[in-house]
């Protein structure tokens, strides 16, 4: 079940869980289709039930910035539905033919508004997850920043 | 009252606010004292009340990249103390004689243990400030990839 495998749901109990999947609807895409593109409006959080999605920053009409892959087991994508100004921050596009698990925002956003507990253990593993990419994103930078300095001074 | 602009806490209500206070201690550095350095165990959360805290990356024992300058009236520092493993993921330096409130984290998890809709309003006050922050990472990122693109093609 993709639900237990993404890091925003973990702590949930089984009728919590039940209830986010019953709002979920099963999609397939094909390979090389757009899910999303940065700025649009976020209006579904996505999880991978088969296949693979790429997280890309779009730099220019044919340059691309990888930033992760999305599987099946590692997490889920368009967690900007769960945060206001509710748009993408980021760009995706299917790597194989793929089946997602799409949960409207405004579905989500009802089920939280019902279950306080619900929203709270979402954002603070948001919250959580949010931080460790950041600490990641500067770890690169500052290993950027090192090979520059050393390709200057050596 | 620095705890009104401080994001984190946008949205709580005057008890809540009271509540905060209630535990919050002032406490005084000298300018160009350090508040915390990376990994190390994050115990507090920080407001500015007077002076300004500067957020730096350490890359080597003489390099610093510059993050983030906190002043009374922008934000927090430390908020690692709210998000596991509880470890400050930057170090923070006073730039000037500072005086600051220092949120004890077994304190507030104890009010947010407490009155699980604070938790609620805070974590998703955080994640949404952490979504933004990448998001700028992210285009820091890009424009310093589009600046290396053109300097390699012209």
């Amino acid at each position: 079940m993709p639900l237990r495998s993404c890091y925003l749901f973990e702590g949930l109990s089984g009728s919590q869980i039940e209830r986010i999947i019953a709002v979920a609807r099963e999609r397939n895409f094909e390979k090389g289709q757009w899910l999303f593109n940065e700025e649009q409006e976020a209006a579904h959080l996505y999880l991978v039930k088969a296949g693979a999605v790429e997280l890309v920053i779009k730099v220019e009409d044919t340059i691309e910035i990888p930033i992760a892959i999305i599987r099946p087991d590692n997490g889920c994508l368009g967690v900007s539905a769960l945060i206001e100004p509710h748009r993408y921050t980021l760009s995706a596009r299917c790597l194989d033919d793929s089946t997602l698990l799409a949960i409207s925002k405004t579905r989500l956003e009802d089920l939280m508004s019902a279950d306080s507990d619900m929203r709270c253990i979402i954002m603070t593993n948001l919250a959580t997850k949010l931080l460790n990419r950041l600490k990641e994103t500067r770890q690169e930078v500052k290993i950027h920043f090192m090979n520059l300095v050393r390709s200057v001074t050596f």
